[in-house]
């Protein structure tokens, strides 16, 4: 039946820096000057004063967000060439922002244009995925996850352990087509 | 790791009656009184004139077409006492119409608020699903799924051999907890 290996890859901090463009819209608000480096082992909203926790919901909620979303270096490239040796599925975890279905959707259309619409699966909870590796910045979901986990780094997971870690495409390249 | 069995249900045909509402806007439009029985054996394109192809189409694309539908009988209460024996997730392709992600989703919300959501996949090709059983009234993704397929009646699957066919959801409740 299935010959070649499948690969699902998370959208958010993997295929797409989201946390730039967040970093940006709160710096811009609120005039201060959080960097990646502010976020090392920690999620967003521990960084911010309380009364600015729903506020940092609201921008993934602002149509734009999705849409403006710098490509990860490489990611083209990389999941391109990819796709000659592999099944490539992007599995994105949109539920947690409903209203961001169809902007995730058109991103991953217009920036990876040679992903079919229908290896695109968007689920909240990656136990559902059949597949034999998941790269992913989450450790909740390579938990999940019944394949081999691979954890793209993010500041938020750098005291995670468990799983081999990559810190861009370059070495995504390096593990999945340097042993063919 | 997982000891109950996963159960993934389709939700257009399966659990919201789309072909009734369908057959409505095109026998308002077009003064037709195209019925399911002149469905049999076949898809709705077949059945009326070649220019009205892309009218059909467009009806889904329509902002309140998916959020109207019905709910097919006995689903709710179904679903609800399944769940207590099987983990059950909602696959849905609705890459298929991406105008439908959020109609689709707070549609499931509304009529089947039990349902987390993080058990609502949104997948065009149901090979990606890892589960046991999965209901589905489209013999291509039954095929391309990886557990054991069951058939919802419809009437374009009539002519549909190898799986075991369910015409309602009691018959559902019949084949999952009858064995019990």
């Amino acid at each position: 039946m299935r010959t070649r290996k499948r690969i699902c890859v998370d959208m958010d901090e993997v295929m797409a820096d989201a946390i730039t463009e967040h970093l940006l819209r709160y710096n811009r608000d609120y005039a201060a000057n959080l960097t990646k480096e502010d976020l090392q082992g920690k999620r967003f909203w521990q960084v911010v004063p309380e009364p600015h926790h729903e506020i940092l919901d609201a921008y993934l909620r602002e149509e734009d967000f999705f849409a403006v979303l710098e490509v990860m270096p490489d990611s083209q490239r990389v999941l391109a060439t990819l796709q000659q040796h592999y099944d490539i599925f992007i599995a994105t975890a949109a539920m947690e922002v409903p209203t961001s279905f169809n902007a995730k959707f058109q991103w991953l259309k217009q920036h990876f244009p040679f992903i079919p619409y229908t290896h695109i699966v968007f689920c909240g909870d990656k136990s559902i995925l059949r597949a034999d590796y998941l790269i992913d910045d989450n450790p909740r979901q390579l938990a999940a996850f019944h394949g081999t986990g691979i954890l793209y780094h993010a500041p938020h997971n750098v005291d995670v352990t468990g799983y081999a870690r990559v810190h861009n495409w370059q070495e995504i390249e390096a593990l999945f087509l340097g042993k063919l």
